[in-house]
């Protein structure tokens, strides 16, 4: 019995994050776990060495795995003791950081995951203004859009009409929480416009949530760069590279109804997650990693279309550079993909339909990316290789 | 302005747990920050040094700060690499020993706090028998008895009375959540052989919350010493001695249930909260912790008993040894034990009304404390000291 077997009898669906389960992949030859990662670099368990060019840690690792000054930072806390009685001063500069990429909010709150922290920022809109209801559009935690909150979700083509309808249901709402982007930007930031509209005309609360768009195309989020002015934002995933550390930011007005219920937990105070932030969001100021990262994956994006192109293949590039993404168009069960990826393994790299690039991929890690792609994407389009076991499952999909 | 003061202009009540405001303890002298920990040593950050005879992290460092085979163990991890796109096999192991320490659960789930995990038993225990009501009882996190979970909390004494009158009411309930034990351990034990028995009558899950009281008594939880029988279990706190992680242990066919809802994140698998637990629970195991910190609660209760009664001061020890407590019978506004502080605080220790034993705490440390208890004590009765500022806000109690 393989130790993913062994985990799925104890652990239900194996793991506690869908994205890392081999199944979503290829269920038979993804690599389930690994022993060390640095850079793009990853040795798994049997000593086998892979270049990372699928999501680099669901989309945390933004610099490259255990970068040294993240890592050296850590090492710091650590050393320091990292957690106490008392608080630790860093958690006022990491509020003072984002609250200077972010002038038009006035207050922060932190939590461990990016699940907690949109439940935090839903609890405080509802504290703040005694509603119920909430309108979803993306997908923004396993806390919220579930059973236990009565939702409705945003479709990206019914908003004009729920904006003129939905006057008595708006009185309900307490807020509209929204990804910024996934995999259609232009649709996106339509989307985004007509919620701030609906939220201005109805005066609801807007919150963006930015946990896997922020810090990609800058250090606000991408609802910046199309004039949004949301009224909470909440940040996650790439903003520790790694280290558990999310946050709620908000107005003064609305943020203060934090203090009129109960938000409080132990692990939201040790130390690790707010001086990994500071190491995170100092490097991408310092490195302009947005810049890079858009470069890397403006790269693949090409690669994906040309080497398509050249081979007949009738693919759709998504997304944007830094969440960037490809579906085979006809590929109903996912044979192609799964043998897309199958054949990349054999070849030293993690590679499915996702791609977020990092600080840590280099123009040659790219050059030898699209070796690789050009052999498989030739195979696959001669039919001369073939998938060895299930194909992926398609799974759970998040929203838009 | 204080860094303080600064910190709860820019963050909601100043940080994200309550119980590490100063104005919980003494408004204008208790230390809001530290710099270094290590032991039950505090240096804070004005130099100052302080022996830790409060809480020790919120009840998460049962081996005291900066342990160094904890420690050691992050430092393993983070120099491989404590996150990637590929899962870390410490997640089965941590799994395969929890459950070896509770051999009548079958399955587990991880988290990084215990409000979270709470929340995951909560939703799972829904998924599984699709009713919505729960009866809880203590404090279980800041996501359950709250606006978004409709809910029901059990009292000490009107169990019985549910129990006859409540069938209807029954049918309807998903689960029971229950802190094992505070302040009162016998009613504690009465309470959750009621609670059992209930459970057992209903067919409805029985929930253990052992975040607080876990792994002070034994590796399992005090409700294995009452011979309680949960259908599951949730740890947290002390489980990776102040580095974040929770899990929730449960029987299989409730468990299974994970996965027909969604319960995902990618903080979850990260490297550093399995290898701290895997750690933490060994040393506890190895150096016999619990029945340290069991000699050393039961030292400081007798400290605080003896000492009273020598100077006729009036308090109420509370608790059991590893969660000990006393209060001063006669102190409405609190004016007693915020004095106890800051005289306390003069001679070095960080005290109050609680006291969290830990592994680092040794006998001569508490022959130092008991010095000091009995000085303090003796000027309380005299009346030859006065309170330096307003007293703490008595502010949120945990049920119980």
């Amino acid at each position: 019995m393989t130790l993913w077997d062994r985990a799925k009898e104890i652990i239900p669906g194996g793991n506690c994050l869908v994205s890392k389960r081999p199944e979503r992949y290829h269920p038979r030859n993804w690599p389930a776990y690994y022993f060390k990662a640095r850079g793009i670099q990853i040795i798994d368990r049997d000593g086998r060495e892979f270049q990372d060019f699928s999501t680099m840690g669901a989309g945390a690792c933004i610099l490259g795995y255990s970068d040294v000054e993240v890592d050296c930072a850590v090492l710091d806390a650590i050393k320091c003791g990292q957690s106490c009685s008392l608080n630790c001063e860093e958690e006022v500069e990491l509020a003072e950081t984002l609250l200077a990429l972010n002038p038009k909010m006035d207050m922060v709150r932190f939590a461990r995951t990016g699940g907690e922290a949109c439940a935090i920022a839903a609890r405080i809109a509802r504290t703040y203004n005694h509603k119920d209801e909430s309108l979803q559009h993306g997908y923004s935690g396993w806390h919220l859009g579930n059973p236990e909150h009565s939702y409705r979700s945003i479709t990206f083509d019914d908003l004009d009409n729920q904006i003129r309808a939905a006057e008595p249901f708006a009185a309900m709402v307490s807020y509209i929480i929204m990804e910024p982007v996934r995999n259609h930007p232009h649709r996106s930031i339509r989307l985004m416009k007509e919620a701030q509209k609906y939220a201005n005309a109805y005066g609801i609360p807007l919150i963006i949530d930015e946990i896997t768009a922020g810090y990609r195309c800058n250090l606000g989020g991408w609802h910046q760069l199309h004039g949004i002015e949301p009224d909470m934002i909440v940040y996650g995933k790439a903003m520790g590279n790694g280290y558990p550390i999310a946050a709620v930011l908000g107005k003064r007005e609305i943020m203060e109804a934090a203090e009129k219920t109960f938000i409080s937990s132990t692990m939201w105070s040790e130390r690790i997650g707010f001086t990994a932030a500071l190491a995170t969001l100092d490097k991408l100021n310092r490195c302009k990693v947005a810049e890079h990262i858009g470069t890397i994956g403006t790269a693949v994006m090409t690669i994906w279309r040309e080497t398509a192109d050249v081979h007949g293949l009738d693919i759709e590039v998504m997304g944007i550079p830094p969440l960037a993404h490809f579906e085979f168009r006809e590929d109903p069960d996912n044979a192609k993909m799964t043998l897309f990826t199958q054949e990349m393994l054999k070849r030293g790299f993690l590679a499915a339909g996702q791609f977020y690039p990092s600080y840590a991929h280099r123009a040659e890690d790219v050059a030898a990316y699209e070796q690789a792609v050009s052999e498989v994407f030739a195979d696959i389009a001669a039919g001369t290789v073939v998938l060895e076991g299930p194909p992926a499952s398609k799974g759970w999909r998040r929203m838009n």
